[in-house]
C-alpha cells in the first residue's frame, strides 16, 4: 500500500524527464529492471533526477570503497532505520556483487552487535575519550 | 556527565572478574588503553564479560569481513544511531586499521544517501518488488 | 496482524467512555468514519480519552501553525520514525485539507534531505555554532 | 544550549498558569526542586499543563504498573530515542524509587540486548510467526 | 518476505550446532515450538549459539529484574525501534508471564509518553540538570 | 569534538572547489557566515558541492511549500532523529524567516503529539486502514 501512484513504463514515456531516467538508470545497470522505488519517485520529476543523479555519483561511480562494501554500509544504516524496501533491495544488490552468505551472517552480527552496544553507551551516558579527538 | 561512576584500574585490581577483563582487552589489542566504554560497563561484570566476549567474537575474531570494512558498518549503525562516543571509538579504530580521509568521505557520503532514500521509501510507503524475493 | 483487538461499534456501545470519545470523534471530524487507531486505543479507555483530547487541542483547535502545515510536520515524523500507519493516515488527512501532489513532492525532498543532513552532521560529530545560541 | 529561554522562578511568578504548574509539580513531588524539562516548556503555557496533566496521569497516578517499573520502561524507550536529558532525568528517579545498581545493570544489559535482536530481525525481514497472534 | 531461508527442523537435524541450540530451546522453554527468529539465524550457526546463550543469560537466567519486567522493558524498546516482529513476540511472552490487558495499556501509555517527552526536550535542546549528576 | 577538521577560509582559499562553494553560499545567503556543517563537509569536496546543490534545490530554490514551511519541517526531522546541531541551525533558520515564539510552541508540540502517536500505533501493531488507500 503506497502512498503514491506507480509509473507504468507507458506512464513514464509520456514524460521526458522520468523516461530519460529510466533509460538511464536502464543503461546504467544493463538491465531492463526499474524498481519500484523509482516507478515512486516519478511523481516529483524533479526529484527523481535528482536523487538518481546523486545515487550515481555515491553508489556507482568508482570510490574510495569498493561496490561490495559500498552495498555493505547501505545495509547497515536500512537496518538501523528499519527500512524494509531497503533491506531488501540492498540484500539483493550485493548478492549480485559477489555478497556469500557468510559475509551476510557477519554483517548481522556486526549491525547487532553496534545497535547492542550503542544502546549500552547511550544507557551510561558516557562521552568519547580524550584519546579518540582528531587532530 | 555518566548514569554510572567509572572504574579505574585501582577499582578493577580489586575485582577478579573485572580486572581479568581489563587484562584481556590489553593483551588483545596490544595496548594499555582501557577505553571508558570498559570502565562504565565495569558496574555490571557480568555484562562486561559477555559484551567483550561478544565483541571479539564479531569484530576481533578472523570472520568472513576484512576487520576495516567491519569498522565501516560500526560506524554506519552509530552515525545512524546518534551515538557520538560509539561514532569517535569506531572512527579513530578504522583509522587505526587503515581507512584514509577519502575512504571516510565516501563512507559518510554512503551513510547521508541511505538515510536519504530509507526516508523517502518509507515516505511512500512502497514494498519490496518481487524480484528481491530470496529463494 | 495487532496485539489488541479492534473494537467495533457495537463493542463501544457497551462501553460510556469509549462511546462517548468515538461520538465526540465523529461529531468534531463531521464524519461516521472512525479508523482503526481509536479502535485499537479503546483497550484503554482512559488513554483513548487522553489522546483524543490532546489530539484535539494540538491538531484540531485553532493554533499558530494553519491545519495543513500541522499535518506536513506530523507526516515529516511519521516518516522519520518509519511509522506507516500513521504516514498513510495523516497523507491522506493532508491531501483532504489541500495538499497537493507539487507539495507533497517538495514535503518527501525535504523531509529525504534533512534525514541525509541529519546522518553527515552526526557522522561528523560537529557542534552547534555559537551564532545559533539564543538569547 | 537550549533553542528556548529556561524561565526563573521570577519568570514563572508573573504568569498564573505558569505559577500554578509549578506549585502543582512541587506540590505533587513534595520537593521545592523544578527540573529544566520544566522550565524550558513553560514558554508554551498550554503545552505546559497539557504535558504535566499527561505526566500526573500516566507516570504518578496509582496504575497497574508500579512506580519503579513505569520509570524502567522511560528509561528503556529514552535510551532507544537517544535523549541524554531523559535518561539522566528518569535514572535519578529510578535510583529515588529504589531501583539498585543490580537493578540498573539489568536493565542496561536488556535494553542492550533487545536493540541487538530488533536489528537481526530487521536485517532478516521476517515476519511475526502465526502463534504470536491476538484472538 | 525474508532475506534468508527458515530453517525447518529437518534441516536443523543436519547440523549438529543447529540442532543442539534448537534442542536447548525446546528443553529451556518446556515447548516444542522455535519461533522464526531462530530458524532465521540459524543461517549464521555461531551467531545462532552466541544470541542464544546470550538471551538465556539476560533474559531466562534469574536477574535483577523479575521476568515480566524483563519482557515490559523488551518490548519498550521493540516499540521505539518499529520492530513488528519483536512487539509481536515479547507481547506474547509477556501475557504468558501474566501481563494483564490494564499492565498493557499502561505500559503502552508510557511507551507514549517517553517518546512524546523525548521529542520535546530534545527539540529544546535542554542538558542535565546538575541535581541529576552521579556521585 | 568531531571526527574530520573544520576548513577555516584560509584552508579553503586554497582549494578551487571548495572556495567556490564557500563563495556560492555567501552569495546565495547573502551573509559572510559560512556554518561548520560546510567546512566539515570540505573534507571531502565532491559530497559538499553535491550537498550544496541538493540544497539550494530543495530548501532555497522556490517550490511549491513556502520557506518558513520548508524549516518546519527540517525542524520536525531533525528532532525525532535527535540531531542538535541541526535542531539549533535550523531552529535559528525558521526565526530568520519569521517564525514566532507561539509558532515555536506549537510545532514543538505536534512533533511531541506524533512521537506519541506513532509509538502507540507501532506497539498496537495496527495496520492503514482501506479508506487511507490511494487511487
Amino acid at each position: 500500500m503506497a502512498t503514491v501512484r506507480l509509473w507504468s513504463d507507458d506512464d513514464a514515456a509520456a514524460d521526458p524527464v522520468v523516461s530519460a531516467v529510466f533509460a538511464d538508470i536502464r543503461a546504467t545497470r544493463k538491465s531492463e529492471f526499474v524498481n519500484d522505488f523509482w516507478r515512486a519517485l516519478a511523481n516529483d520529476r524533479q526529484n527523481l533526477r535528482r536523487v538518481w543523479e546523486d545515487l550515481k555519483r555515491v553508489m556507482i561511480a568508482p570510490g574510495a570503497l569498493d561496490p561490495l562494501t559500498c552495498e555493505l554500509v547501505y545495509i547497515a544504516v536500512s537496518i538501523t532505520n528499519g527500512c524494509q524496501y531497503c533491506i531488501h533491495s540492498h540484500t539483493a544488490a550485493a548478492r549480485a556483487k559477489g555478497m556469500t552468505d557468510a559475509q551476510h551472517g557477519h554483517l548481522l552480527a556486526i549491525v547487532g552487535m553496534a545497535n547492542q552496544t550503542n544502546a549500552l553507551v547511550t544507557g551510561m551516558g558516557i562521552e568519547p575519550d580524550a584519546a579518540f579527538r582528531v587532530g
